[in-house]
């Protein structure tokens, strides 16, 4: 196959942290059911009773784990790899979903688990090694070359006109405004990550890197993308129906990651035509999967999409975000417990 | 990309092919409505005002040049790359319909189409190279060697033994007895294409093929192979929905193809593992994407996955032999005109 060692690692990470944010949500429905039938109160309607509940903690351990090696992943291997990996854990959801809270997979389903696998397989195959980095500077200076700097250019003028012009105006009615928002930034948190990652991969590897102002520097990159992305995000989940935000942003958000990516680490040099276009074919697969497996829950329920209920994606593509992936939370467990429809959003658990 | 002049030959071919028989039903099919209109008696009730139509004839002509050109490509590429592209003619089908014949696409199949073509771009990337043949001698060399005629004698028993002794029994309950027959005649149907396709080829540069005896004898084994698997799936259809019997026939005769191909042409061999698993996640994709093809017009029409509706797969898969898509074209244009609901099979038109 071809693959470095820390490609390897990467994509190992990368799985396992799938495997604990797919994982973590159906322990945490678990703890929520249980906490529920002892006290008699729905976490929805003001109990607090999950606090007591072990697995209620224990799937929230399991997500924070999924989240660190969700981020450590970005150390070793290219957001290429890492990012549209994110779909798996949706995958690890629905199967253990089916087996543990016994919720139906639809055949649809099935078939959408399938493409998401094969893809990945691709995208795995396919991968693009990375030059080796040895000090944040190096990251610095690609992060300073100018076709970066247009991309930067570019997203922040985006960000600014959608803020300021189009999201007073329209971000209500049209889906596009606040998820653009999200996904912008979401393209600059990954690489702000992933700068940040490497920098303290280094400095564990007995480089220190933290005397450099530059780390510092993307320590507040990565803090202020991940507000402002945030913040949109809850803006976006409260305004539309999770099931139309989150095939939109998991689109969005991954392209914009990938194009940065390929940007700022050059990770398409040397690489052939063939292994690109694969690539970029195993990326459409999972995407297809992602949209197939999303559909999948409405069909089962009835009507065809119906776009009501709130599939995992955009807490995929988040995975390095536990503040996002809090806010969908709530989606979620809607999402799990069918009969728990009045979980309110935002509520503090 | 670094495709071969021949792959790229065949690949081109096998494109057009899946052009030519997928528009092929659709120009049929406005013949036959025209010719209904005309007439007033429709092709199922016994009516042959079609055959005074001109747009049924070149409807005709469209889909034997598609065989010409899909037995050509045989001749040029590996068996490989060719018999998966077949699926693309569902593709040009669904969207000819949509367009000529306005039918609604769903947005599954929309879906399904994406699949399809991003799985055949990965399958054409990762396609292996056929080393030259120069003489059906070689090929017939490739025939007998030990590993291939195992493959040949683990076939035979098991085609007589689903003859004679599984098709009597169970042969119209169990719908993989019938299907099975065609797909392991199939496989042989289209290694003995490939043998005589290639001798042909070889004749027309120069290198007159048709004074051995070996040429006969493939050109023997094709007519054989074929008369038995259109016989038998002309049974399989005849007794089950083309809904069910098409998606396992299209998977059982493609992967049994490749097998076929990998064992006689040694096509894996000199490929790194990457591309093998590359192109099988492919062919997965491109399968996941014929079956959402299908499963998307079973939605349209109101209740999920009622399998009534006979979807393409099996006319791609025998892409080769007229005679079975002849057998098929009634259900196709059942299929593609829904009012026509009383063309009886087997008519002679």
């Amino acid at each position: 196959m071809g693959m470095s060692q820390d490609n390897l690692r990467g994509f190992i990470l990368a799985l396992l942290s799938s495997v604990f944010i797919g994982a973590s949500f159906i322990i945490k429905k678990k703890g929520l059911r249980r906490a529920a039938a002892v006290s008699g109160v729905r976490a929805g309607y003001g109990g607090y009773a999950y606090l007591l509940e072990p697995l209620w903690w224990l799937g929230m351990v399991t997500m924070i784990v999924g989240e660190v090696a969700n981020f450590v992943a970005y150390a070793f291997a290219p957001a290429i790899l890492v990012t549209p990996l994110g779909a798996l854990s949706i995958i690890v959801s629905a199967i253990l979903a089916h087996f543990m809270l016994k919720e139906k997979l639809h055949q649809l389903g099935v078939l959408g688990c399938i493409m998401c696998i094969s893809g990945s397989v691709i995208i795995v195959i396919h991968a693009p090694q990375e030059s080796p980095i040895t000090s944040v500077q190096e990251i610095w200076a690609m992060a300073t070359q100018p076709a970066f700097l247009l991309y930067l250019g570019s997203v922040i003028v985006l960000v600014v006109l959608l803020i300021l012009y189009f999201a007073p105006r329209c971000g209500h009615t049209n889906v596009l405004v606040f998820t653009g928002i999200c996904s912008l930034m979401g393209s600059l948190s990954v690489m702000s990550v992933k700068a940040l990652g490497t920098a303290l991969k280094l400095t564990f590897e007995g480089k220190n890197q933290l005397v450099y102002l530059e780390t510092w520097f993307f320590m507040f990159i990565v803090a202020t993308c991940v507000i402002i992305q945030m913040n949109y995000l809850n803006k976006a989940l409260d305004t539309f129906n999770t099931a139309v935000v989150s095939p939109i942003y998991y689109v969005m958000f991954t392209s914009l990651t990938i194009i940065a990516s390929v940007i700022m680490f050059k990770d398409w040099d040397g690489q052939n035509t063939g292994s690109i276009i694969s690539e970029l074919c195993g990326f459409i697969a999972v995407l297809c999967g992602t949209i197939l497996l999303n559909s999948a829950k409405d069909f089962d329920r009835g009507s065809s999409f119906r776009g009501e209920h709130a599939p995992l994606s955009p807490t995929l593509s988040t995975g390095l975000f536990s503040g996002n992936r809090e806010t969908l939370k709530h989606d979620e467990e809607n999402e799990l417990l069918p009969d728990d429809i009045c979980l309110r959003k935002q509520e503090p658990y």
